[in-house]
Parts: C-alpha cells; structure tokens; sequence
C-alpha cells in the first residue's frame, strides 16, 4: 500500500487499495460553497482534473497542467469510507482522474464537471455520453485540437479501441482526405469504415512479407500519412509511426507506453524529414467547450459514438472487462 | 571518391573531389533557356535547391522536398573541370547546397536563386547579405514559421552561431517575451545581448553544482522555455533541451546531430508533458518569399544581421575559419 506520492518510475495507477474509474456521469446530489458549474438535480458530465493556476492552465492547456499527475493519478484520501477486519477505518483515496466514478457517488472538483442539462434529454443519453469527457475528446480532440487536421491531410490511427475509433470520427469531422485504421480485430476495422475510415489494415493478417512500415505507406500514396496518432502505447508500433511518417508528418503519441519505454530517435535522420513527435493528453480539449461540440456533431449525424457504446449493468463489470479484451465490446458503460 | 550516392549512415558531405560552398550571391552571366527568376547582370542570392514537383514542395516545404539530400548534399557530375596530374580530366561535382558557391562561378537551378535587384544597391550590400538564403533564414524562420513564436513565449537558443543569432533576431521579431541566448564564448553572448536576448546563460561558466538544466529553467520562470531552438547538434545540448522545456514546449532540432546518435526519449514522460520534438530544415521558408522579408526587416532597424558579418577576400579563408572557431567572427564572407 502508497498512499502520498507515486515512487520514481512506478505505474500512476497501480496502487491500493483506492477507488478508480472514470468516464463518469451523474445527477448532482449536493454542491459545494461557492459552486456555480451545476446545482443540485443537474445532470452531469465528468472529466479530468485539472488546478486552474499554473502556466499551463493559464495558457488554455489544462491537460497539461503541471499538478496533472498528482491531481488525476496521485491520492486524495479519506474520500471513501471502509472497515478493515480489525474494525478500524483505513484511508481509502479518490479522485482517481478526478472523479473515481467506479461507484455509485463521486466527490469531484468544479473543474471536472461538464453541466449536461442542455445537451441530454434522458438517463440513458446521459450515461451513453458519459466516455465524451475522457477517451472520446482524447481520440477527437487529438486529430482536431493537436494535429489540427485539415482536408488535406493523410490521417493513420494505430489501435481502433474507444480512443482511437474516435479519432477516425475526428479525422472524418476535418475532412481528411484519407483516413487510415490499424487494428487486429475484424470487427473494430469493420467499424472504424463504418465511422469514417477510407483504409483499414489487419496488423494480424499482413501479405507475406510484407510489413507494417510497407502497408501503411502504400495506404498513403507510398509516401505515408501527414498525421499518425498512437493510441496503443505498444513500443514496436510507435517506432514504426516514425518510420512509415511522411516527411514533416506529425506523430501524435496518445496511448500509455510502458513506463519506461524509451524511442530512440535517430536525430539527423528526424531532423532532415522534418518529423514532429507530439505527446498529448485528453486531446488538449477543454472538456467545458469540447463536449458541447462533441454532443452537437452527434445530434447532426456526423459524430456516431453510440456504435461502439454498450450500456451493462454495474455488477456485471467483470463481463465488460471480458468483452473489451475479446473485441466484441468497444466501451461497455457500467450503469447503476 | 565516391560518386553518384551516398553510402548508409555515411556523412552526406565528405566525400571528395568536389566544390563545396554555400550562401553565395552575384551578378547573373548568363541564364539557360526559359528562365525567368533573373535574366543577365541582376544580383542574386543563392539559396538550397528543391524539385518543384513532390508532395513536400507542392505542399510548400521546398526545404524538406523529398529530393533534398540528391540536390543539396548529392552529386551532380562534370560541373567543374580539371586536370589531374596524369593530364586526364575527373569529374568534379558541383550543386552543394544547390550551389558550390566556395568558386568565382556557379552554375545554380532557378530554384535556389533569389532576385537582388530591388533589395540591394550596391555589390558590398549584396556580399553582406549572401547567408541569409541560408543560415541567417534558417535561424529566423525557424522561430518564425516552424516555432511560430509570438509574444507569450520564452524563446531558448542554444548556440550562438550565424543560425543562432539569427534565430534570437526572430525570436525578437515575434516579441517573444523572453529570449535566452546559450553559448560558451562571451562575446557570443555579448552579441546575443545587443541582438535581442533578454537572458544570456555561459554554458562554460555554470555555477558549483548547476546544471544547464537549471539554469535555463532558472531563466525561465522556473519552468523552462516554451521554444528551444537547437544549433549545436550536441547530444548532451538536444537531452538538456527536453529535460528543461515546459510543458508542451516545443524543442526545435536544427544543428546537425552526429549522423548516428539517437535522441532516448521516455515516451510515457513525454506524451504527459506534451512535448514537441520537430525537425526542421531552412526554417522552412521559401528563399523567394522569406528573404525579402528579412531584408525589409533589415532596412527597418529591426534585423541588425551586419553586426555578424564580416566580408573577408576569398583568399583569406583559413583565417576566415580560424576566426570562426576562436569565436571571433560570427560569419565570414569570401569575396571575389
């Protein structure tokens, strides 16, 4: 058990015990002195946390705040309540990505809430809604707010999970010209096209010899894409963005790489391409103006999340997990 | 010797026979048949070469044209004669850098030529001003087009070179409101000072138990710039530079890096601080449309690039480069 502080290259997240989830949603039971984001019944969104005074957050960059980690990832204690089996009550941390909404009541900040009272008409629209605030303006946010893709643009998204099917959805809003899915499900590249993607490759099912450098590529005209996302954070898949990049191509990294992976650059090489290697986190989106859009593009019909969401009873959290690890699930939503 | 390619991981410009030199100008002697940029006796300046017809130029990066190594560091045979000592006549490559201007004659594509004819009045004028088609652009247009830089930034340069100091005038150009000089000759930094930098740190002279790290932080709120322009290509200088960058910072690689280090990045570290690792070559300016611009600057008082440059005889190039490595002169300029 840790509880005050992450040691040197540990994992953020694994340590307990502490109440994780996030992607949350909820009616406001109760606000706090001086809240104004929601009163008392409102239906609302949640999101990251971020402190609203640093220098990032001054710049507009909130998912980039400097207490980030230690807001999102670090330990707010005595948030719930338990007894151990000696009958004393251990600390029991929340706030786990601002909210820890893996339970049927959450204490979160003002600034991760996005008040919904205009943008949903029901229970059940509000908890589809709920993964907006996190994988799905990560995914969007990333090809819109980061790459700032345009129409002509070659967009590549490497792993088709909630993340990264909305970054195709993202990439489709902005017009790109193609927009390129990689994953080794079936299923996930069946919807990714029905999302938004031009070109879809197996990673499992490659042409002998052929590698993946190889196919991406001759998915972008032999040149290879102008954007790539990573929303996988495996190693072999990240070097191989920077390989298959087009010149001055950017390469979006996204998903969690081990901890301690290290991409070895070889610098003139980059340098002379004129690469750009971004790192981004909840697609630099400001969830309070992101979402509203977000929920905007779906009512007009360019913007369907509702294809990879599947409402499941809370206790039946264990079949979800199952479901995602398999493919038949892209973001089971635990409903209480 | 070694013609016609390059060797893998080889040095692109060691090898020899050939006329090297760049940042040349002079009066035109005679133009092929349909050119248009300048007709005979105009002044030019001559900058990098590109094709004109690949996705990077047609996307408006010359300066990454997909050719670029071929035109710039390949060879193009038999543009200069000689006799060898057996009386036959080798091959000796011109077109360095789109040029081979180290010569009292060039022979250039119409790409790399920039027409002086209403930017400069005299042949002294147009001497003085030959490096800004490249390193002097390179330095600027890397704050300006590739950074994009603008008042709220802390614009750090390490190197205090030609490229270097150019890069503080365009940082000074933007407003940036701090700007950073890192050299380890004083009268570098010295210069820097008059040039724009508000903060100048000696790499040389660092204080018992500080790190360059620290002190560009130190000079940087604490926090580290917003823009790191790399001129050195020092390894140990690129790792410090993304140690100290502020979140989201932009780290800009514009010194060439020995040709086979690799940059470790810590990917997971990276993607949460949101860094920006971008190559950039010419600091992507188009010569036709950049180098007017600094001219203008120039006549305005807002570009003082005179105070780096001094015109030698072509003769005197050993101690042109002598003066170079001891530090004192910026950017010796041969003269016929």
């Amino acid at each position: 058990m840790l509880i005050g502080g992450l040691p040197n290259g540990a994992a953020p997240i694994a340590f307990y015990p502490r109440v994780l989830g996030h992607e949350g949603s909820g009616y406001v039971r109760e606000v706090g002195a001086g809240v104004t984001v929601a009163k008392k019944g409102d239906p609302v969104l949640l999101s990251f946390a971020f402190c609203k005074s640093c220098a990032s957050c001054d710049a507009g960059f909130n998912s980039h705040c400097n207490t980030f980690n230690e807001l999102n990832f670090g330990t707010q204690p005595n948030v719930f309540g338990a007894k151990d089996d000696n009958g004393s009550n251990p600390s029991i941390p929340g706030a786990f990505f601002g909210q820890s909404s893996f339970a049927s009541l959450s204490i979160v900040r003002e600034c991760s809430v996005v008040n919904a009272s205009s943008l949903v008409s029901s229970k059940e629209e509000l908890q589809l809604l709920s993964p907006l605030g996190c994988g799905v303006q990560t995914g969007a946010g990333t090809v819109i707010n980061v790459a700032k893709a345009e129409e002509s643009d070659i967009v590549c998204v490497l792993g088709l999970g909630g993340v990264g099917l909305s970054a195709i959805m993202g990439a489709k809003i902005q017009n790109a010209r193609r927009i390129i899915g990689v994953d080794r499900v079936a299923s996930r590249l069946e919807l990714a096209k029905e999302m938004g993607a031009t070109h879809v490759i197996d990673s499992s099912k490659l042409a002998e010899g052929q590698t993946l450098v190889d196919a991406v590529r001759e998915a972008a005209e032999g040149l290879g894409p102008t954007v790539t996302v990573d929303t996988t954070g495996v190693p072999a898949l990240i070097k191989a963005s920077i390989d298959f990049a087009r010149n001055r191509g950017k390469i979006i990294q996204v998903g969690s790489a081990p901890f301690d992976f290290k991409l070895d650059l070889t610098v003139f090489d980059f340098m002379v391409r004129g690469l750009q290697y971004i790192g981004a986190i909840e697609g630099q989106a400001f969830p309070v103006d992101f979402v509203p859009k977000m929920v905007q593009w779906r009512k007009e019909g360019k913007f369907p999340v509702d294809k990879m969401m599947k409402l499941m009873p809370a206790d039946k959290f264990e079949e979800a997990l199952h479901e995602m690890h398999d493919g038949t699930t892209i973001k089971p939503i635990l409903c209480w």
